[in-house]
């Protein structure tokens, strides 16, 4: 039986020949059947995507783009012009100001069908959890704050989604969703129309279920090292660190098993891996970043506490009215640590092909209340460097595990590759999807 | 005979007793007679500002906020909800996304009326002139890119205003209009809902014609030292420094001569005054500074490009373009070195009560082309410290010079208090305006 449209990639869809209205016929009828048990839109008007489905099947074959046609799940913190922008906040209850984030523009441009809304925690900055579920087991949280971002994409709700990352809100969700998620330099992507949270961290990135779809989104946004890479990369001869930086004590037996798995598998290919410890300075990149992070948000978000503080996260009131006591003394300090730190980082990482690193804690925990711990991924997210997350181990639960495989910043296409290469070889580390 | 409303402060308007619906008739009339010869505006509805003018008045006195209808000119790449915000782009004529830049929504929760939006050279972005004539001569630039903000205050069209600084945008446009300009520390307001331009230098604020004003805008916006200084501060047995920067050689015998004079008045006062050479370090500070400022254009406006590159300024689509080939290795480069050298400042800074520098090359040259050379003003946008201009010294024609005074990061609040004492011993320096 030939695979139904909605399971396709992007990449897949584009090749197939498929009329977009087929495809989102077969991706609207997925989500009737899955919307109640994953819950991953924040918004999403059927009659309106068809109506965008069969605008698009009009265009002369030679004015499409190279993403004609392809859905997008949009993180509700991303202006979108003909949809409403919530922040998952009362305070922007219908707020729906007709404009487009940058990179939506980009995307439109691309020929990409804005599809919906995709679920986020409050203003992308807490880790409260949202309605939506893990679609592998819908007791667990999806992640967080990019929550519908990462559910959708793994449940077939859509073949690519955006995010957002401030600490570890695409890498967490991509990893406990079992999917591909990518957070590339920070400063790479426009940020203009979307919703602030740390202005020294927000990175904005993006979910897939392959590589391949990955480096379609990145074309659209113009992402370029500085030479482009241009053959594939192969697996054997290369250089691998295995980083498990200052915050490894918190990592579980998920996390520790699929890293000794891919240290194996990746040596099975012919490839070099070796413990990388970063010097012991790179143990103040965990309090840096959460310095700076709760100093950042206290500008940030001053202006929903004046409005009505009663309706703003108590996490966020607490850092608006810096409850921490941190002087702008130590929001220097921290800021300034980390940027002598990423040269430095550029400089270890140059020394590899790339470095393989934890991704989250353990497998997605159970229950919805918190969208659980981004200790792990919140070091590369300080350090600037891009950082994809490659599925393929599974936890004691049967739940989705992944990688992440970080480069120095700017080298965003170079790593696409590398991972590309990687996510075959991961295949071999047990996890299945049986959605 | 009594001032007419329309010439006083904020600060004078509040404790005038004065109704709103006065103070703006008279400068609703203030520019009827002088739009002609100065054109800031670049949207300005009058009976709209006059409805505001009533409903606010209609506020119960115990209602009132700290700036209860003071008129604020707006520069127009600021969103607001009420307004078109049209960035002097063709791109974005009639642009009216409905929303309010987070500074925007601080002031208006302070009872500010928002009047209006000045001009602003392309996304505020390029040095190509607007509309906007020097009201002091109308021969001459008003300096930009917050063009309108900088000839508004200063022609009595409102009695404060917003701008933004990337380069000079702020400082430039004070120091050639003969107001007051302050560039807070980078980051110490939200950038939310306001065009980018570089990410790592965008800088918001303010124009007013007094130090007192300008208090009043930092205590809406939320700026606070670590310590806020209380007590006025007393010229006499102060430590100033008198730096010109790596970049002194572009300046004219204007701000030369304003410069000497600053110190002669200064040390008239009993304050000490000794030379700064900054470390040869800092000589790389305006290259590193253009060189970020390029690469941050490229992502920036690559969504104007791709959208329609031909309504674009030609300086913009070289940046989107790289024509300049700056790769990221050298971006990166630039941008790491502009980060260490900021605590590196802010140890300089903090062995004097304030660096005395200039704020522009000269008095307010010839032609509304161009909006003038910002080179003087980059060293403290680049560095992210805050910076005041405070007027009173006058070119070879008549036209007003200002000085910038300088502190570490996060001391905008004693640095205001600075200012205020600078501003009386600086009116000894001979310019009077005529307006």
């Amino acid at each position: 039986m030939a695979m139904p449209p909605y399971r396709r990639t992007a990449t897949e869809f584009l090749s197939s020949g498929l009329r977009v209205e087929d495809y989102v016929r077969s991706i609207l009828d997925r989500i009737a059947l899955r919307d109640s048990a994953v819950q991953a839109w924040a918004f999403l008007d059927p009659e309106y995507v068809l109506s965008e489905a069969r605008r698009l099947d009009a265009i002369p074959l030679e004015q499409r783009g190279p993403l004609h046609g392809v859905p997008v799940g949009v993180k509700d913190i991303f202006y979108t012009k003909d949809m409403p922008t919530q922040h998952n906040s009362s305070l922007y209850k219908d707020h729906a100001p007709g404009v487009d984030a940058a990179l939506i523009t980009l995307l439109r441009s691309a020929g990409a069908l804005i599809f919906g809304k995709t679920t986020t925690t409050e203003f992308a900055s807490v880790t409260t959890g949202t309605k939506t579920k893990n679609p592998h087991g819908p007791a667990r949280t999806p992640g967080g704050s990019s929550s519908g971002s990462g559910a959708a994409v793994a449940d077939f709700q859509c073949p690519i989604s955006l995010g957002t990352q401030t600490i570890g809100s695409i890498i967490r969700p991509a990893s406990f969703n079992g999917v591909f998620g990518f957070k590339p330099t920070w400063g790479a992507i426009s940020r203009e129309g979307v919703k602030i949270c740390s202005l020294n961290f927000d990175t904005m990135g993006f979910f897939a279920r392959s590589v391949a779809d990955l480096e379609l989104l990145a074309d659209a946004a113009g992402l370029e090292d500085d030479e482009r890479p241009i053959a594939p990369f192969t697996i054997e001869g290369k250089k691998f660190a295995v980083c498990k930086t200052h915050v490894w004590s918190q990592a579980g037996p998920g996390t520790a098993n699929a890293l000794n798995m891919a240290v194996k598998l990746l040596r099975d290919q012919g490839a070099s891996v070796e413990e990388l410890e970063l010097p012991e300075e790179f143990a103040s990149v965990r309090p840096s970043h959460l310095q700076v992070f709760e100093c950042d948000a206290r500008s940030t978000f001053m202006n929903e506490y004046i409005r009505a503080k009663d309706q703003l996260d108590p996490t966020l009131v607490s850092f608006v009215e810096n409850a921490s006591k941190i002087s702008h003394r130590d929001h220097l300090t921290a800021l300034d640590n980390l940027a002598q730190l990423r040269p430095k980082m550029d400089l270890i990482a140059s020394r590899f092909d790339a470095i393989v690193a934890p991704s989250v804690v353990d497998e997605a925990p159970e229950g919805l209340a918190s969208t659980g711990n981004a200790a792990l991924c919140g070091t590369w997210t300080a350090l600037h460097v891009p950082v994809v997350n490659v599925p393929g181990f599974v936890g004691d639960h049967g739940m989705p595990i992944g990688l992440s495989l970080v480069t120095g910043r700017y080298e965003d296409r170079r790593l696409l590759k590398v991972a590309a290469a990687v996510a075959v070889v991961f295949e071999g580390g047990g996890w299945k999807s049986n959605l």
